[in-house]
């Protein structure tokens, strides 16, 4: 998780919306990835779908087995995409009332048709990530 | 969504899971996009993603006033994704029960937190794009 809040620290330095998310199998890093939403033009760019995509990319596809850090809880976008890579567990920061997708909104974790449900364990290192998105937006209004 | 239902056919003739998607803007296309999930090894390649990352890298970030045509339901990773796309219309052939984020399941906007909601339009040449998908997975079993 230290390594992912760098990651959030390095996208706020860039401008970006603080988020860094690390992909790990078996105490080994696969990805790391920061918010490149305005940097890249994609609305998809979240550091969650670009740690996926590089980790799969390596893989050949599934990532069954690797495990998520993630500074914030993800969103609806993000949660629906670790449900089709397969990804055993997630441990994220902040929770996220507004913009999270698994303990808030469209819960997409917990409706019978979502085929994979990884293990969830929010609220890690809360404070460092909410103050780090706080922050952020505290200086930009 | 005669050129989507195209796209479609062509991911099937790649192996793909067949479904094809189409961005609009003022009669003018802005991208093609067909399934690309196993030749990319990207569970998050779906038609839609790849067609609004490429929209969206060239018209520099948001897709407002675009409208989508998809063969199928979107999952609720492209439902968000559309959401954070802020598209304006989504047309949809088949319904999708099992696999759905919008009608089904996550009912990615049906929730309060969902900040951008697009006009839905389901069911579009619905036989067709259920047709395709049926004969892939036949073809299969």
């Amino acid at each position: 998780m230290q390594i992912a809040l760098a990651e959030a620290e390095a996208a706020a330095a860039r401008a970006e919306v603080p988020v860094g998310a690390v992909l790990v199998r078996n105490g080994q890093i696969l990805a790391i990835a920061g918010n490149r939403v305005e940097e890249l033009s994609d609305p998809t760019a979240h550091a969650e779908i670009l740690a996926i995509r590089a980790a799969a990319a390596e893989r050949g596809g599934r990532l069954e087995g690797c495990d998520l850090y993630v500074t914030l809880e993800p969103c609806p976008m993000c949660a629906a995409a670790i449900a089709l890579a397969r990804i055993r567990r997630v441990y994220f920061g902040a929770y996220d009332p507004k913009g999270g997708g698994i303990d808030h909104g469209a819960r997409v974790f917990d409706h019978p048709t979502c085929h994979h449900r990884p293990e969830i364990y929010g609220g890690l290192d809360e404070r460092r990530s909410a103050a780090l998105l706080r922050d952020f937006f505290r200086a930009r209004r």
